[in-house]
């Protein structure tokens, strides 16, 4: 994919995100996705293709939001940004690869992008995008339920939790263990456990110096109780 | 190795064709070589150390075919190109360490090269590289029989066989399981395998939403049958 | 951090030393840290968040020496170049995420001193900055006890013994196993063991085409003996 950038466009540059989304996690993706894409200067492209239903009857897109654009198949990754923008479809050439379109559909289509050809230009609106939102937290009496949404290479779990549902004195249940929501790392000895407001804006668990992954043997999907 | 090329060459570009070549397996580095290397400009150098005879007679070697120019050890990692250009012996200076030559030897050469210094005057010429061709499929009675030659990271099996071998009804045989040739993933139901014309241009054989590797407990060298 | 960086300056250029450092490993990243940054040009700016501590009352400081700048968290990772230039404190925010100092006081601090300015400006000069030095081979009789310092992923052992202690003849003990200091892997037949003055300037213990550490079971910290 970034030779067939390079080659169409010298001049672009190309920045890796992230090697370590696991094969096919639209979820690892959609969340990293939700987390970054802010942060690049506006007219970046965002090559997403974390594409496991290449070759089955799903869409490939493009999209644009507050001067970002994105490509990807449409399989719910583009989730977090599909509410504010336009979004079209791209179209399949018949020698594009059935299982590499990230090498002859995504990527001449992000160079597309890249040269200043409007997204209108790539093909018909799509009105229906699929969209895969990562679950929603729920109130239950006067707790918070909620999920693990992923977990980070230190092993740190996080939550989908907005951090400002927490309080003082709040404490987060998984598994069998009370977890004390705090600040950060320097609240607790090395090898402890501590709950703090995440830097992407929800409650995380982590042990500091270690992984609460592995201590608390819970991953994506664990059960998260705010109390 | 990215610090001697800046360093010399500011305005060098450098892409990381891949991070996940085992240690020492010049067989996965030049499969991928094979694949990647015509994508890329004109001009590009394509530095190639994958290098477990570092320190031993092996030559380094530095080739030209079609504009694109290599630098890489003498140990076979260069066959998909050796064939159709013009190869020197680069010269190993006296206070190269004599186990990385990535840093001492391929990086200083690549950087004289992408100065503009034509190959030749890099070194001698080379009449008798080492050459380690992959495996190749053999007709036998109606079957063909290859091997596989590449797992990639979703675990798929890259085979040796052409895609122009296989027929409307061709099935491939793995150890135990016979998977029919279809053409992508949207063929079969998640879980299943699935053999098809693969990007590169052999035959693969893949699961959907899964890894062949695993589920046929089949690897590098396994034999695959064509019927 | 790359977002923050290319949003904040569009021309930085960004080049990824390692992504193997594990996590929290202070040492192996000093040991990195001091093996590449004399390689980079003048004026390059380090980022070197290998950072256990945040959150906790550790300092963030930059340095720089001659030429090169450094931002860290003040533990120790930049040990092997505080002895040599100036260092400043870096103020953290009030609205910094209190466990994510490199998306929002490391990469802003690079850009500064991307950007020109000069380092006095960044904070007040820091007089005790934390060190953390690698252990230092001692003499013991005639020989030389050091320890593993790092392990490659060939799994290769770099010790802290200066490769000029040792002379033709010498031998390096492990575990239960001594082995020849020779020059490098062509010395010996594949799957044997080999010493030789590491690339970085001091001993190294590897099998050739396999790995040290599985085959000695020794890892960082293991005793070395130079005989």
């Amino acid at each position: 994919m970034k030779a067939v950038i390079v080659s169409a466009l010298p001049v672009a540059r190309i920045i890796d995100i992230s090697h370590d989304v696991p094969p096919g996690d639209i979820s690892a993706a959609q969340y990293l996705l939700g987390r970054v894409w802010r942060h690049f200067p506006d007219r970046t492209i965002h090559v997403v293709v974390v594409d496991p239903g290449v070759g089955t009857a799903r869409r490939a897109i493009a999209a644009e939001v507050g001067g970002h654009r994105f490509v990807a198949p449409d399989n719910g990754v583009l989730t977090p940004v599909l509410d504010q923008g336009s979004i079209v479809e791209l179209s399949i050439s018949h020698d594009a690869s059935p299982t590499f379109h990230g090498r002859d559909v995504f990527a001449p289509a992000a160079v597309r992008l890249a040269k200043g050809e409007p997204l209108a230009v790539l093909g018909p609106v799509v009105t229906n995008p699929m969209r895969s939102p990562l679950p929603q937290p729920r109130r239950e009496g006067r707790e918070v339920v909620g999920v693990v949404v992923y977990v980070d290479r230190f092993g740190t779990l996080i939550t989908n939790i907005p951090a400002e549902w927490a309080r003082p004195g709040s404490r987060l249940r998984v598994n069998h263990a009370t977890v004390p929501a705090l600040t950060t790392f320097g609240d607790v000895n090395p090898g402890e456990l501590v709950a703090f407001a995440g830097s992407g804006g929800t409650m995380e668990i982590a042990v500091r110096d270690g992984s609460a992954t592995r201590k608390l043997d819970a991953g994506v999907g664990a059960e998260i109780r705010l109390i």
